[in-house]
């Protein structure tokens, strides 16, 4: 309940930060509604189609595109307001980012036969492939692959989600705690700049 | 069956409008090829990869690839005398536009369970989504994203057969006269330069 | 055996290739990873997405992901090591491109039903598309479209091994007459540069 009331939310957040970057690179409305869309529902396609989950997500439930289109318009029509809602944004962000990742990780677990490092995997999937294929259609290296860490985050709450339901806890203290966990650790990360470690280009000077 | 035939010359001019952008971006023979073959049946396989419908169209019909790749040589090879039929491109371009779309919906309406919001937008996925990958593989912001009215040809066009399907009237004027809607609207749309709205970029400044 | 020890290997080569490529693109180094990881096992997957063949090589074998994940992180601490084995590198690559593609052959040929063409063609998916979404995501126009004759390698190689099998050769036999050709062709391409015909690019001009 709490986990699909989360992801309603997020998608309609990420939906916005979909929208605001068409209009950034100029798309008409009906790129931005597309681009919106993709950057909310796709994590999950990816993921559903990965593991040949069939219907997809927004196929059995299309009440979601309605959701993602109608906040890629609001974002179009209010883009200059929503400028204000700048912080809140990275926070129901970093709120979709782990709902994505729990409830992918859950949609992995119904198959059976998989090793719980695919379906943390599969969690990350949900969590960050709305982002990456978002910048792939807007011709940008996806940010997700540079930015202060935010598929790590997704990466540590799938582990802990997992771990814990190994434990044959309680599915409400996993998913709880995960959330709690994830949300936390991304926003420490936001506030203090936190990034992974990087290469020093000039090491792969000679490899053209 | 003026579907198929209608299917089967869009699929040519597609691919030779991919091979065309290849050859703009100094591809090799075997990128021209690649470019003009994803640009023809791209679509229709992003659409049967969204429901799982299997096996895809050219893995059923190999004669698919084999047109895509000839109209690609025939394309390369001509390419300067190609530049005379520029308008004749355009007719059967938006030919194609609408024929995959309808061909789309079809396939969608097949899976019983479908809600016609869903099977209208894997019409319009069929129609428009071969271009975009052109696009994203010539390293391009998609163009449908940003063209004079292009996907809501083929969202309007999906819309109006669903919608006579759905008054149980005959398919062939269903097929017919939304053919025919969709390919004079898109016709004008490039006669008058009609375009969607777009936003002011101005007003998401500070996003970054 | 001795494909699938060409097939670890060659998976590992093309990580750390990705991995240097990420590095190159400033990813931190969860985005050297990934880079890394779809370069590897891109090609398998989009092949299997193609023909809906569930579960995926690397959801069915997770150690797959992990030698990957290792291939890069090692490439991302030794890369300036990694400049003297250069050559070693391209024989590597040759090698995975030629047992990549008899191994896409041999999946696709499961399916009773295909037509040769489209198992030459799925082999071919299977040996070039990791590296060309290793470049759409490093929003690079894919190399394998403009490079010195790479993917006419692959469809040489699976050519022959479909017709071998075709004549009710053994199988072993065809593997390794065309694991040679292929592998042979592919080094003598690289030593003398040879690459497919390109067009000129002033013959396009006016059809932007």
């Amino acid at each position: 309940m709490l986990l699909h009331t989360i992801y309603l939310i997020a998608i309609c957040a990420e939906a916005i930060s979909g929208a605001l970057m068409g209009i950034r690179k100029d798309m008409d409305i009906f790129g931005i509604c597309l681009i919106g869309t993709v950057a909310a529902l796709g994590g999950g396609t990816v993921r559903d189609i990965l593991i040949g989950h069939y219907p997809l997500g927004w196929v059995a439930h299309p009440e979601y595109l309605g959701f993602t289109i109608c906040a890629a318009i609001v974002a179009a029509v209010a883009a200059r307001a929503l400028h204000h809602f700048k912080s809140a944004f990275l926070v129901v962000d970093a709120l979709g980012l782990v709902a994505f990742t729990i409830i992918g990780c859950d949609i992995a677990r119904s198959f059976d036969n998989f090793h719980p490092a695919i379906v943390v995997m599969l969690g990350m999937v949900t969590g960050v492939f709305g982002g990456l294929l978002r910048d792939v259609l807007c011709n940008e290296i996806p940010l997700v692959l540079r930015r202060e860490i935010y598929a790590s985050v997704s990466l540590l709450t799938g582990s802990l989600y997992v771990l814990i339901l190994h434990w044959q806890i309680d599915g409400r203290i996993a998913t709880l705690s995960s959330l709690l966990l994830g949300f936390s650790v991304r926003l420490l990360a936001i506030r203090f700049h936190w990034e992974l470690p990087r290469m020093d280009k000039e090491r792969v000077r000679g490899f053209d």
